[in-house]
């Protein structure tokens, strides 16, 4: 299923005297401050974020499921799916695949498909904290740091198909998330786990192409609560470094102990040059898989305010961060929750590229912290919705993506197309 | 199937020389503290651990479950199993239904089997927080707190027909979990949402007979994600207060936000006397469900050390507080974690049983928090694993049922007898 | 030391033009809402929030205290300094005191002082948290709940005294926040500690006029570090429940768990009617006491959802709520950290008025949790400072309050008139 | 002031006859166990703990400090505290110096009168978190990581003079506690400050003799309250690293965020040598410097569980961890809670070295989660107070160093020695 462009630009059409006051009014501010809204505005529109295959059906707790309709069936209603986001917001340009759920039957086929919609893909993603039928060994008691050396293998050989599949479609880079750990005191030897881990997680990466990155995921707990593998950017880092250049850490912004300060965390792996991933959620107690910006849109601000200091200083020469969100979606529209999340994403960013750089180094040279404050609170505060909808309309999308979504009735057609039972694949 | 007693007796029999030497350590050192070990072992001997029926199987995380063998299929092989548990230690005769899970086919069979095996029925759980097959109206947004009236009446004849089954089987309460909540800011109206819940709790209320209970459990978070209808003691609280005499809070170690002082809450509650229920398990992060006293057995020590202060004290006449196990096992063989959780949960009465009450009532009075500390952990730090056997010994229970559920390949032989890919009903 | 007014309306008038184009832009899209923006200019510009006189002075921990110059040296200088905030920003029209660092000497004479200022005197504040110069028995194992008869009736005949100064100056409420817990398991017989916080709360509450309120404030922890009398607003509801109708409960921001859903407890505690005060500051790990709105904005306003649905809505009947800000302020200058504190709160507030009600509740009967989110988020986003300043400018309060604090050196001024080595009361 | 040797032997001899039963009970569970109770008493018999010079004096929060009496008033006094200590308990045999509350006015006459009690020279600490009087500049925004370089010298210059300081006393290590860090987001550019950070290390690590090590502290909050330049043991580890062989990271067990499972991260220390300094104490919310193994006594025997398995297995040529006690005593008289925290720590130990080594590794390779949990706690279980005892008889220390304590009137001679009012150097 594919929208119209006509259905578009009718819409857009529609909001377009609003628009123009709202654009013309934030252009007026920003030029105020200095900064150059045009400049602003190409990055927001260039800013990409990567949707991941799994996220497009209902998701579940241990307690159930609540499955709604129209979940895609197969790869192609996937990256359809996503098809659909990127046509209504210019800004999903990526598709996130999930081996095994996710392997192509034709790869041809499936690039032309993303091609036609515009999409590329992104990382490719392992799964070793399930067994699949016919699965010849076990990942109950853990997988890349299991003590058993033939169940390491089969997981280190899984990791090197996913990324012959990547090869195939045209991914550059694999994130290795591992449930890897124990439920209980004495379960597990941590320091020969870590060691496992590392070993296996080498051969991984020498299976590596050239222009390949590997992302090193970490986890405090879930679905292990007593101990993982790699629980913290520490250990993340840890592991990256002694893998090789090519090994980066990822940051999951809902893999972190209670308070953690994550901004900080993503400062310090940039200063090490180590930050290569970055999956977007929000939570409030745990792993908790919410619509980005949902609970904490704060944090999410003072996060892109790091980014953008590293990315547009000592960082610049790094190969670009790998943007994907990874949410659960359990009682909201999968569609409707992730085009959510993306505006809350490029909000945080566009609120964040407002920073008077200068300004902020100069207080913090001096020590003024009442005015460095009200420097990230001027950014923060400002309305910058119009910015990002300019960059839409400029890009061919929508206006408004959540209500333009609702008005094409596009969930009813899609349960009209696949069925109201459908269950993709996913947690 | 069952255990012959001969199995237990030659058991016993084969530890008898070292177990009598260990009982007399601790008989002597209990006399020197000026206190009656006989009197202690009748205690522990006595006291008894519901088993719910959901915690017989292999238990999972929303990633995945991996299952065992040999888990029940059908409630009478859930009793046979709690029969098995009670058969090794004389500890568990209590089984705690979960409906609709566990409907009797035949009340009186069931009954039948259930008494001899010298198990009674305890509470019976509603279950509102899945959608079962055939139902007509969905959970997904709640249940006795939905907006929906015809849902919340759903849920509210749910529970009345599990009182009705409870009343067949011969149990005496209801646990009533809700799962209601929301995921985002906003989703909810949190006053309606109580005062919704108040309501529909009434109705369920009015159909318990007079001499039953009715047991309010609280949950800060999971499987909703921003709140929760009855987050924490002060909501259960104010809802079995407006309930009426025959309503209690129930208390699960699992459900507290980081670092809560439980033991305090246990003794806040008996000194409104309104704590009815109690669910033992334990946790690192969150409702981890784990074996109990594998994480933190001074805590249990201590919660134990209030519920005693209070069951030999002013709360003497209230009615008997209902113990259970509410734990998951996603790595452990159910009945092994099962053993292993009734003895920790043994060992901390035991121990907290030692502790000289008037000594510490007057170090208490004096402000003495030294000497208050030492009381206490010259209790804790008693070995009183001879008097648990000694309890077991004398019930005709086995001097070491982990050790001798493996050595009579218990599980071998339930996988023989119902297969090794059986899952029984359960999360 | 006060500011001439023809300074401020200078300082607004350079401001004019800018804040006329801002204006005319909220006005707009407020209108567009459907909603009437002279009324909610209304209502910000009358919002108050009182300062506490322990807040002047530069803060500090158990690692130490850097303090900055020109702090209050007495109560009319504490007032003066509230009196600079309130001219500058027509918000902070309330002193809160505290017994005994600020017993007044002559009372007619700070009276006049305070209305001269334009000040109205807040709840007065108790101290059995420190031992004084010259006091009779000590408070370092609690005070309210102590072991000690006689120590309890110090720490009450205290607050008595509190009451009877709080009288004279015209206030109309206490606030009762007690330090006392334990450190220790075992330390403290909770069940009796709660039982004699109860009783001596009776005896002060008896001594309250028919027109007071008491505020019972709850915390888990800090100064003590394993339990508190009154560790959650479970207990402190418990209390003012029995207490009686003069007594309410106090929420402060600082007091709570981690992850604890504040606005929750907001909800509920109007819910019974039982919310009586607020204690405005923001923290990330503790009760950091940190400036109003510099960690979690987005907390702050849905707990001023919550407020504004109770406040216009079930609770108008009910006494207005006592708003305060309680922090401290390590780093920054005592009142430009006042003023960012002032105005992130009525930021928060303002945003919170634009949510359309009506619609919210329909979203929620329908449980369309997207829509919901868009309603709460679509009024956070908004952009309000100029009403605020709006606000200000109409009361003749200024355009940039901070701003012109410095232009002014209204803290320069104070240590030339006060001395750069001076240390207000407080901690 | 100290303890006659005869006080010590009468009090042991009447204690003598329970002794010898206990004692030989736990040595024929031992044996029977398969292990060797001399070893093991050997083991314990030599473990030595550190007492800093600021844990002698009653301990305070920032909302005041209750001291009792008979503090020590300097240097000589302090080093007499810990002489008493180690007099009662011989396992107290070091003292760790904090600059500069500690400097000696006299080498000589202060190493003489350590040696005469059997004492060492632990660490010695510099304080960069607190402003002296006479200091030049202020380290109100940090020290080592200042934006100032002159105020980062002084800072350095300060270390390298504890270090000379060290020299001259014996000390063979210096502990870098540092409470850099901000309070708001914004204040600080946490590349900068961590980069600063390091570049003053280098400094400091330079002027460090061969045959010293330097400890590098972290801790994520407190008295800083966004962010601390040196949160996590990644930053640690990280600095260490780029430091030299010298740098090793410290761990206190109070320096952690929420649920941190502290027992992993000494695991991953010790797996890249970098483990060189441990604090003890504990604590249920924040770093609340309460006396060791008084809350979570299970995590301690995991703790010691991986030091052990470090210390005998591939971390033996390690150089030896500097174990120290850093607490807070606010509520205890401090002598009576140091004793009780080394005794926590030693039965810990003792605990941990019951383990069965080989067994359990081989029930981790069979990931035999049951049975590795059984070999933990039984070990854990074991009442093992006999051994310690008796390692204090043997070294001529007393049977009970508390109840002697009291016995023996010790506090009441200290205050009629040193008077009721003093109150120590400390925090």
């Amino acid at each position: 299923m594919q929208i119209q462009s006509s259905k578009i630009s009718d819409h857009n059409q529609r909001h377009k005297t609003q628009h123009n006051a709202d654009l013309s009014y934030i252009y007026d501010r920003i030029e105020k401050k200095g900064l150059d809204p045009e400049e602003i505005l190409q990055k927001v529109g260039d800013f990409q974020v990567a949707i991941p295959s799994w996220a497009l059906g209902t998701g579940g707790t241990r307690f159930g499921r609540f499955p709604s309709g129209g979940e895609p069936r197969n790869l192609e209603e996937k990256i359809e799916d996503v098809g659909l986001l990127h046509a209504l917001n210019r800004s999903s340009g990526a598709i996130s695949l999930h081996i095994p759920w996710d392997i192509p039957k034709d790869y041809i086929a499936v690039s032309n498909l993303a091609k036609s919609l515009g999409l590329k893909f992104d990382a490719v993603n392992s799964n070793t904290f399930q067994d699949q039928l016919n699965q010849g060994l076990s990942y109950k008691f853990g997988s890349l740091c299991h003590t058993d050396a033939s169940i390491r293998k089969q997981a280190v050989d899984h990791n090197k198909e996913v990324i012959d599949h990547g090869i195939k479609i045209g991914s550059k880079s694999i994130t290795v998330w591992l449930s890897d750990g124990s439920n209980f005191p004495g379960q597990q030897n941590f320091r020969k786990a870590l060691s496992h881990t590392l070993d296996s997680l080498r051969e991984i990466y020498d299976h590596l192409p050239d222009d390949w990155q590997m992302f090193v995921e970490y986890k405090p707990f879930e679905p292990n609560f007593y101990s993982t593998v790699i629980p913290d950017w520490g250990t993340s880092f840890l592991l990256s470094s002694k893998l090789g250049l090519k090994a980066y850490s990822l940051v999951d912004l809902g893999h972190h102990l209670p308070n953690t300060n994550i901004e900080q965390i993503v400062a310090t792996l940039m200063g090490e040059h180590k930050l290569g991933g970055f999956h977007f959620n929000d939570s409030k107690f745990a792993d908790d898989d919410l619509t980005v910006g949902a609970i904490k849109p704060y944090q999410l601000f003072l996060i892109f305010n790091e980014l953008i200091y590293g990315m547009e200083g000592e960082n610049e020469g790094d190969p670009p961060i790998a943007w994907m969100i990874d949410a659960s979606h359990n009682v909201k529209d999968p569609l409707e929750d992730l085009l959510q999340s993306v505006e809350a994403i490029k909000l945080s960013y566009a609120q964040a590229l407002l920073v008077d750089r200068d300004k902020l180094e100069e207080t913090r040279e001096n020590n003024d912290v009442v005015a460095a404050q009200e420097i990230l609170q001027d950014a923060y505060r400002t309305d910058v919705r119009a910015l990002l909808t300019e960059a839409r309309i400029r890009n061919a999308a929508a206006y408004d993506p959540v209500g333009l979504f609702r008005t094409l009735k596009l969930r009813e057609r899609l349960m009209k197309e696949r069925g109201s039972k459908t269950i993709a694949t996913g947690l």
